[in-house]
């Protein structure tokens, strides 16, 4: 039995290894190119294949699929807005993929970002690299006692409030289908409109449904309390950035935490030769802000996280080809 | 009735005038300067004193008070080793002091530190300026699944013990009394060496005691797992620093959040040219290491915990006045 995995990763290696190691009877083999026309050729002679890509599955590509008599896909990840479920259905592919693979990594990188914005870090880093290491006037805040808004409580969000009760934070949340772990904790309000306007700290964890798209734009920065701080590490896509920015501007928001970005795909991941480089113009509106921390889509990445990307996705591919039911099957019907 | 303060920073101001306002009978008038016998003058026609500084309070100074007929003096602070008791005895002297201001200030920088060294924001700060957005090597550590170990479980060792349950993670501590409202949960081991062995991270948050002096010491470091991440967020004192530093450069200690320094005086609430100008050995042995985070004593650096401060200070000093009994008396007897 072979399976072959496409777009690996440096820090994935370890974890492919070890994998490996435990399935004797398995052959792997990978390369570091992402799933195209192109680079299918290489999965010829496997039974399986693994991936994990920002760009879409490309039809052309997943027909090569099928020439080669592969019929069984994990991807490694959550997002499955690269697929078009009909190539799979026209190819008679099978799919998997890794719905939670650490929610902590992400809600533990969102307190983070809370954190550094209440505390001033970048402030602080700017004093400290000229040398200044008095306190005036970079005096922080608590999250003790702040009212902390979540948007979208499962697997994610649910963890962020409780870390954030933990600390002291009154937690009020929104949900278009509360998680029943949490209701009896009196969090939910009825309305988006009452989590923007109560709190002080504001944290999405949604997925990006295309009616989500700019979720949170000016009218809902407009809502928001002076000041106020927000946090995406989800989905760029479900904020404006440009009214985000405006908000900036304007004094409207205290801070903001931003792990994704709209335009993140022409950013994140790459090497520039300098700041100046990067010509996206929101990148450079955001960046020079004493309230504003980027981090280049990270909040996932820990070892936990990749490992059990690594492991998940190989051992549902490995379920299938044993044909046995995979933990994570995609209904590819619709 | 007349409170005269020494030692005000323009972050409290706020607070002071809010005070005022709320107590239209008492005045008030402060100095910038620290209690000297200089500056006692500055006392004279007031009615009770409140300061707060790192350097001893003299007893020429002390003695002042007693000749313009002052016998009240409340500090801002918890920590009262500036103090020889003898002196106040000797003057008729009252003392008052704040003994807790904001736990959550403390156990929110802590855990701050802690993840900032996990998920290793140096290294993908310096990424970010260079233009660096890759993921590859910089994979982080989650909290959840650590064994977190607190030494002291007091006020604040309390609340970080809270937060690191709260984010997953496995506490054990230690505490030569230990605290009830914890006892219920089975974290505590008999020995500190238990904790030091058995942690992946480790925070200290107990007073610094004669006793404890050095109390991490290099036998401490050699006890601990390869590639601890240590916290001294507490006093400087409780480190033997250059066993620390030795523990780093050995690659024993995994990193350090250090917001207390042995030698802290020396460098911290100053401005200096540059870097460079900072002629502290140890604190240049520690600064340029990616695994090493050094803030100014700013644990406590909170609007919370500075109001606190100023309100319950000033409310002791009146209470004396009034001739009632105060919130937090100090015991000077011995
Ligand atoms: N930054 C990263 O590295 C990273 C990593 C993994 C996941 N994510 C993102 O985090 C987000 C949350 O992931 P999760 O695993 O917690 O998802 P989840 O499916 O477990 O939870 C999402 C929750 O949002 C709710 N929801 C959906 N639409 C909503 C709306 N319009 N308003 C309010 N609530 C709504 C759902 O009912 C659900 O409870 C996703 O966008 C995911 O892509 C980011
Ligand atoms: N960095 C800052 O800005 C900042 C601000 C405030 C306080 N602090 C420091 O934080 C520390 C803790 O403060 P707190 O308010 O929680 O104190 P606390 O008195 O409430 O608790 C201290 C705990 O340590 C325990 N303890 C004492 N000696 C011990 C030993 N040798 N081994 C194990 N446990 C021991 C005590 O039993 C107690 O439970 C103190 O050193 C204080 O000076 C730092």
């Amino acid at each position: 039995m072979k399976i072959y995995l496409y777009g690996i990763r440096e820090d994935e290696k370890g974890y492919l290894k070890e994998w490996d190691k435990a399935h004797p009877d398995v052959e792997i083999d990978y390369t570091h190119e992402i799933f195209t026309p192109e680079t299918a050729e290489l999965a010829e002679g496997s039974d399986g294949v693994v991936m994990v890509q920002t760009q879409p599955y490309q039809r052309a590509a997943l027909k090569k699929l099928q020439d080669f008599g592969i019929s069984k896909i994990s991807v490694r990840n959550v997002g499955l807005d690269g697929f078009n479920f009909q190539d799979l259905r026209d190819f008679g592919l099978s799919l998997t993929y890794v719905p939670v693979y650490s929610p902590n990594a992400i809600a533990e990188h969102t307190t983070s970002l809370i954190l550094r914005l209440l505390r001033r870090v970048p402030e602080f880093d700017k004093k400290f690299a000229n040398a200044d290491f008095r306190w005036f006037p970079t005096i922080g805040e608590e999250i003790n006692g702040k009212t902390v808004g979540i948007i979208g409580t499962g697997h994610i969000g649910s963890v962020v409030g409780r870390i954030m009760m933990a600390m002291g934070a009154k937690v009020i949340a929104y949900d278009i289908a509360p998680n029943p772990a949490l209701e009896n904790l009196g969090i939910y309000k009825e309305t988006l409109d009452e989590v923007l306007e109560q709190s002080d700290i504001i944290t999405i964890h949604t997925p990006l449904a295309k009616k989500d798209i700019h979720m949170i734009d000016k009218d809902a920065f407009d809502k928001m309390k002076d000041g106020a701080i927000f946090i995406n590490a989800a989905r760029g896509g479900l904020v404006d950035t440009d009214a985000l920015i405006a908000a900036l501007d304007s004094g409207k928001l205290g801070g903001a935490g931003l792990d994704v970005l709209e335009s993140e795909n022409d950013v994140f991941q790459k090497k520039f030769d300098s700041i100046a480089d990067v010509k996206d113009p929101q990148f450079q509106a955001l960046i020079n802000r004493d309230n504003v921390i980027i981090t280049p889509h990270t909040a996932f990445y820990t070892t936990t996280a990749v490992h059990n990307m690594i492991f998940d996705s190989l051992n549902d591919n490995l379920k299938m080809l044993q044909g046995k039911a995979p933990k994570y099957p995609v209904d590819i019907t619709e």
